[in-house]
């Protein structure tokens, strides 16, 4: 049972987090006799299935961003906090922010994941992951400055290192960037540059497993394959990364090691639990699973914590099938409902039979025209496939603007094949020319210190 | 007279700067009997008059950038370069660059301005100004992070300083900020927050001359000084800034002195020449006036090097009524433009008469229904005025997929009144809060050192 400790004070709800499991469940509590709090580190909610647009030009961040405060601006008993959780204090019922404490009756956390190298965090100078805005606009200058620089380039053995782009990992991220980057190379770009031939480039998908696309039925990986190696990918399975150093990936196939020299390498491959796991770990001793995700029971509380819920990418679920749901947003969105009806039922002195995940399927876009998608009941590959993808994305874009806006620009891009978002941006190092002529332009204000004149 | 070097080899041109002064005259070359190289520091061209709504989160950089190469993707004699010139020779006639000498028979020097702080460099920390498109997100950042700082302050006085706005200067650019902020703070924010009034917000517009828009004729600056005084706006006139330090402005208006405790300090005051006006008067001997514009002759090119031309707001041309041009798009747009016909008749043999730039007026947007446009025999004001700008500028943008982006994401801001593209972004300080718990992902990789495991 979860309780008020005022009588008269509406039932207190804490969300940490607004990504897909945060925001779902603070919207399901629109209308609950219950206050919630929703904190975040960003002002927006991304939605990061689509990302990857981003990294490669076809859409801006503000396509896929909706700002927290509009999304919930009507849901009267929701408050925004632009702000950072260090940690919880459980017993007290609260959580501990960088200025201030909040009381909560209930809290959910629904921080997410973030990359993992495995041990390697040095591989990610050479090989920046895919989870943020600022990681889609890295990924875009990378890749843009690397077609840029091979055409200054007259040595041929650096035009290729930076005309080969190496994607690690053969998951939906992974697939999708390498559709997308071949599609760039081999058709948008190809007219743009005089010294290169774009179309020359070498995009190769790396994946450990024995098939891409793990998750789909192996008919699917395999189609996946071959309308990426269509395209123009090298999809290299069973191959293992050992090193990544110095714009230079080492390869492990069977027995056989490789060394490629590529200027962009992007990584597609791991994820981990985000910090919070292991503060709920030490306030609730609860147990977290080798990826940092919280053990959760069935109904996404934390054992021995009835109040406490983890859902999304940090939790891991497994009571199921004692597989841990993956972590994916249809899941998140699934938990955090569940949570958010789960609160209110109890407040009614009711309860809700154990989570159960409805899995609708899985997709994959690979390029024009070309896409999987594996519904249990029924695969489908090719146009249908791209335009299921297309559809399926467009209805859970959060923002009716959002909707309306990517669905004009897919279209243009699609009569077209333009890009039109690739620009280079970002302060550091956006050009390898460097900005001596002009420092205080291009390096802007935060670093200098004031000097008085 | 300008003759190529080898009889055979097509007439060398190098532009630096792909604004609009490079941009024009690069189009207008498209189909002439010349190689064209167009250097840029930036692989796009940037529509900077709409960048003011970039900052205030109306659009995104990509829908006011177009990607040069794409621009001119169909112009076979030319070549676009991402670099930076540091220095010219005029006697080798080369332009040096990090990398490389290039050599050129005429050479279009269109390098812009920078903002200018009148000498006081270290106002800029505290007064970001807007011309790059991360001036524009760093302008975003400060604007939507004061609102969000304010939401939590509980300090009654530093609320005010957080929700305090000052725009210094009241050109075309200062009094489309001060319209935006006041349209965000007085309409779109109204329902987003639940601590604050963000209608409480102050937005202050100052002005050293005696009236806001001085290009304008006197009855519009005082039309927008009255609409921009209903929208909320304070307006300033005969104002001096003597001092921005710590968050403090300091103002003189005529004897009295006064300080403003304000978050968020805009700066559109000033524009200096960007660093090749020095270059081109330290080898050529031309002449610059105060704001470093390089001084040119009647055809803009430069005092003895008749193959050397200076557009756009580097250049300073008089020769028309005595008075400089303005740094404004018409003015470098028809520069680059004349120097570009004026090459092709050179290599027929013929000439040109001097430069004439046909004034076809000026125009500032308010707010929603309000904007000011002054075509000399002409007057607008209101809603004609309003209509009048967004097709001009709809008109101007380069690319089509921007005019259609631009035009539907404009409709829809105008009916929900709603600002989609308020991201709070950029790694630096991106929130308030550190990011202590998760320092890898956000910091991102490039200040890292690589470290063994």
């Amino acid at each position: 049972m979860v309780d008020s400790h005022d009588n008269n004070a509406p039932h207190q709800v804490v969300i940490v987090g607004g990504g897909f499991g945060g925001l779902y469940a603070a919207k399901m509590l629109a209308k609950a006799n219950v206050n919630v709090t929703l904190i975040d580190k960003r002002n927006f909610h991304l939605f990061q299935p689509l990302l990857y647009q981003v990294a490669t030009g076809t859409l801006s961040p503000a396509h896929i961003s909706s700002p927290l405060r509009s999304v919930l601006s009507k849901s009267e008993n929701t408050k925004v906090l632009l702000g950072e959780v260090n940690d919880i204090d459980p017993e007290a019922k609260q959580v501990i922010m960088d200025d201030q404490l909040l009381p909560y009756d209930t809290l959910i956390v629904a921080t997410g994941a973030k990359h993992s190298y495995f041990g390697k965090d040095n591989w990610e100078e050479f090989a920046p992951g895919l989870k943020t805005v600022e990681d889609a606009i890295e990924m875009r200058r990378r890749i843009f400055l690397a077609f840029e620089a091979a055409e200054k380039e007259t040595d041929p053995e650096k035009r290729r290192a930076l005309l080969t782009f190496v994607i690690v990992g053969g998951g939906p991220t992974g697939v999708e960037l390498a559709g997308a980057i071949a599609e760039l190379a081999y058709q948008t770009l190809k007219k743009d540059f005089r010294n290169i031939d774009t179309s020359e480039a070498q995009i190769l998908l790396l994946e450990g497993m024995d098939r891409i696309l793990p998750p789909f039925a192996p008919e699917l990986s395999q189609t996946a394959a071959a309308s990426l190696e269509k395209l123009g990918v090298i999809v290299q399975t069973k191959t293992l990364v050992t090193n990544i150093e110095n714009d230079i990936v080492t390869l492990k196939e069977g027995d056989e090691v490789k060394q490629i020299a590529a200027k962009t390498i992007l990584w597609a491959a791991g994820v981990k639990a985000s910090a919070m796991g292991k503060v709920l770990a030490e306030r609730t001793g609860a147990e977290c699973d080798r990826a940092g995700r919280v053990i959760v029971e069935s109904d996404l509380s934390i054992k021995g914590y009835n109040n406490i819920f983890v859902v999304g990418d940090l939790a891991n679920f497994s009571h199921q099938n004692g597989k841990p749901l993956p972590g994916v947003a249809p899941v998140a969105k699934q938990e955090g409902e569940y949570v958010a009806t789960l609160i209110q039922k109890r407040l009614q002195g009711q309860t809700l039979p154990q989570f159960n995940y409805i899995d609708r399927g899985s997709l994959a876009m690979i390029g024009q025209n070309s896409a999987v998608v594996d519904l249990g009941f029924m695969k489908l590959k090719g146009f249908f496939a791209w335009l299921f993808w297309l559809v399926i994305h467009i209805y859970f874009l959060i923002e009716f603007e959002n909707k309306l806006v990517v669905m004009i620009q897919w279209v243009w891009n699609y009569i077209t094949r333009s890009r039109g978002a690739r620009l280079i941006t970002g302060q550091k190092d956006s050009l390898e020319a460097k900005t001596a002529q002009n420092p205080s332009h291009y390096q802007s204000s935060e670093k200098r210190l004031p000097v008085n004149v």
